[in-house]
């Protein structure tokens, strides 16, 4: 694990120079795909493509080996063939190279073990660290360094995301874009020779434009998972920290086994392991994405008390179902609340908790709702549901939440939104995540959501 | 409940004519709305629109009553102020009118029980039949009719939504569009006064339109539980049920009854029911419409040995993690099926199950492997997994996969997809869809979706 303590992964995430070994003027080669999104994601740093034929790539000037770079080099990516791999990384150790980052498989995934300690010998010997290998790369928005050989646009925002896995961890840069959420970083981790989990998410925990981070963990190391628990804490109590573990299952761990060669671990040790870590776990990839949203735009609450605000009864049962099964404490509002509430709805509606502003609620009565909870001392979280109706664009709902979120940003008072409909309800969700609300499709992912930020507050508040 | 039989509701289905009792002029409001819906989305029985004041509405001659009207009228769909209701009723009686669809609301959900109990009185005295009332209409997609003031385009398929809630399932059919979900019926049932869920769904159940039928409940009415199990157990021997039951927890049951007035009963009664009957039970609005998805496509499997086809270890895990969890038995493949499964892909790939094509897997490897599973007698059920990757685009994989399917259709044997990636994999995803092939964003839904299938065929195993 860490030998140098992680302060010394500055150079990893904020390189002065990246030279990419193993660069190729050929579309479609890792060479090339990651050479060019380092170059159009737009690095400021000094890029050196390693070419031993190409004087020229990418407008970069090539040079034969890391040896001939006039200057320093900060970062070496190598994606040369798994036989190339060590005597490449001599020469980076001679050239006083800091990091390496080897995108190359072929390592102890295949069998392959004695590659691998050899590269790790390297590395120690002329003290440099190893990310990888058999992985995609990595990214850091803040410095516009997307350093892999997925997708390039990645967006920027709070969100870290450490990958053990490589084709998930690519595929999901990809869904991230789609689905509009912001990242901080993207490691790929691969067979964590050197660096690995563990190492990033202490990194991360310093780094102030990440807000939480989410790992894709398949195992540990053997004999790691005492530290890990001991390092995780520590993290925790900085940032949240989201898990996804593959390999809960009998035959899951037995695939996982096959995939990157971890061990998987008994599931419940795992899970004893993240609770006592204040670990959040996740059990899908939509769940961990839709935490971690949360989680990169709202506050540990003051309290769990929370209220729950709907034009439905149908939505408003779910978010309650989901609320008691999530333990979501619903505040139970006091008399002087109820009258409150009461003045913004119709005869019909029902002031207690679901707020039902009914069907027949238009932008007014949810931004006088919504002021009354914002300023009630009793209300500690919101959630805000809407259900589609001829009534009320949910853009204009949307917009004009968006608006008074501005004036209420400060009270640090969480809030999250369910909204359910078509298309211009997709819109709608898309304007609040825009605005720091994390919003929803359904009224259950929104619960759920906020049920973990009540859960990290409590872990938070018992390991202070 | 029923009185007279479900196939009385041969003409609330295929209606040969409807009156739009309080049909309006002005647009928003839902007399307005409803009928224009009913105009635009193709309707090709008489409409008539009813409006004391109005000659013309949308095209239509309107007349003043239902008296006035000179054929015959299959269902009267009513939009008055709840004190007209009853006087209007009463008219349609005498016309003969043969259906009641009354969409007006402030009747039992608000207390009014007493207008509810005339209702059905004479609703009785005049041998009709009610859907509602508190409803927002229904819609028949086979005969182009929706009587609804929800979104206008549904999409024509095979599932069937049966709503007890009336906001929630306007913001549903907006949902379905969006998401391409094809509906052959979506019911507003409300507050139940005569025809139920349980009649609904027995109509349905002998629809040849319809392949599997999906229910929001909330909640049945006092002392049907006993019936509701028997008339489901006949309904789930000819079409699967998903039911959403909210109100599951004691809060919920609170809300529940604050809603629609129901009893939400004790949650493990529900489940005992549901078992009992047949009926799949889905825990959030998302896993309904994913479960139906799924058997509006594929047939009862043979057996249940599933077989996982990936292009990357990460997704492969989860899946069997899933698989493991849902109690969907993978294969162990023979050692004929895994030598011919090897010659599918690189040497470093894997042919146990997951049968793992590796990242570098193109169509090719993707088809021979599919082609292999389908032709196997050991594999009963196809998984196939994909995770974007620079060498695929998965529009081409789901364009060949939807052709090789055409060939294999007809083994009847279940495939089902989980892509995960960015918009171009959602456009995979939706080609897949269209061809027929059930397809999610996630190797989770899609296991899930397919151990609801392997669920009811061991219902129906042990139900013979």
């Amino acid at each position: 694990m860490n030998k140098t303590g992680t302060s010394d992964l500055k150079y990893l995430f904020n390189p002065r120079s990246i030279a990419v070994i193993g660069a190729s003027r050929t579309p479609g080669k890792i060479g090339h795909d990651l050479l060019k999104n380092i170059v159009e994601y737009g690095f400021k740093g000094e890029i050196y493509p390693i070419n031993p034929v190409a004087d020229e790539i990418l407008g970069y000037k090539a040079y034969p080996s890391i040896k001939h770079v006039p200057g320093e080099v900060d970062v070496a990516i190598i994606v040369v063939p798994v036989d190339k791999v060590t005597s490449v990384a001599r020469e980076c150790g001679e050239k006083g190279v800091k990091f390496l980052v080897v995108i190359t498989s072929g390592f102890g995934e295949v069998g392959n073990v004695e590659a691998e300690e050899e590269l790790l010998k390297i590395a120690r010997e002329y003290n440099m660290r190893i990310l990888g290998p058999n992985i995609f790369g990595y990214t850091y928005t803040p410095v516009r360094l997307n350093a892999t050989f997925g997708p390039r646009d990645v967006l920027e925002g709070p969100i870290a995301f450490i990958s053990q896995s490589g084709a998930l961890g690519i595929a999901l840069m990809g869904w991230t874009i789609m689905e509009e959420i912001g990242l901080s970083a993207i490691v790929s981790v691969g067979n964590m020779i050197d660096l690995d989990v563990v190492d990033i998410s202490k990194y991360l925990a310093e780094d102030l434009n990440t807000r939480v981070i989410t790992i894709y963990l398949e195992g540990l190391k053997p004999n790691t998972g005492f530290k890990f628990i001991e390092e995780m804490k520590k993290v925790t109590k900085k940032k949240p920290v989201i898990v996804i573990k593959a390999g809960r299952t009998t035959k899951g761990m037995v695939a996982v086994a096959s995939h990157t060669g971890s061990l998987a671990g008994t599931d419940h040790l795992y899970n004893a392991a993240f609770k006592q870590a204040g670990i959040i776990r996740a059990y899908t990839i939509e769940e961990m994405f839709d935490y971690a949203r949360l989680f990169a735009t709202q506050s540990i609450p003051r309290g769990d008390r929370t209220l729950i605000i709907t034009n439905g009864g149908g939505v408003g049962v779910i978010a309650t179902d989901v609320a008691e099964e999530t333990n979501v404490p619903l505040l139970s509002p006091s008399s002087d609340l109820i009258s409150k509430l009461r003045e913004t709805m119709p005869w019909f509606g029902s002031p207690k908790n679901p707020v039902d502003l009914t069907g027949q609620a238009g932008v007014d009565n949810y931004v006088k709702a919504l002021k009354i909870a914002f300023e009630s001392k009793e209300v500690d979280n919101i959630v805000l549901l809407y259900c589609r109706t001829a009534i009320l664009d949910p853009r204009d709902l949307a917009k004009a939440v968006a608006e008074l979120y501005n004036d209420y940003r400060d009270t640090g008072k969480p809030i999250v939104a369910g909204f359910v409909g078509g298309l211009d309800v997709r819109e709608a969700i898309s304007i609040l995540n825009r605005s720091g609300i994390p919003a929803y499709p359904s009224p259950e992912r929104a619960v759920s959501s906020l049920s973990k930020l009540l859960e990290y507050r409590s872990y938070l508040l018992k390991n202070k």
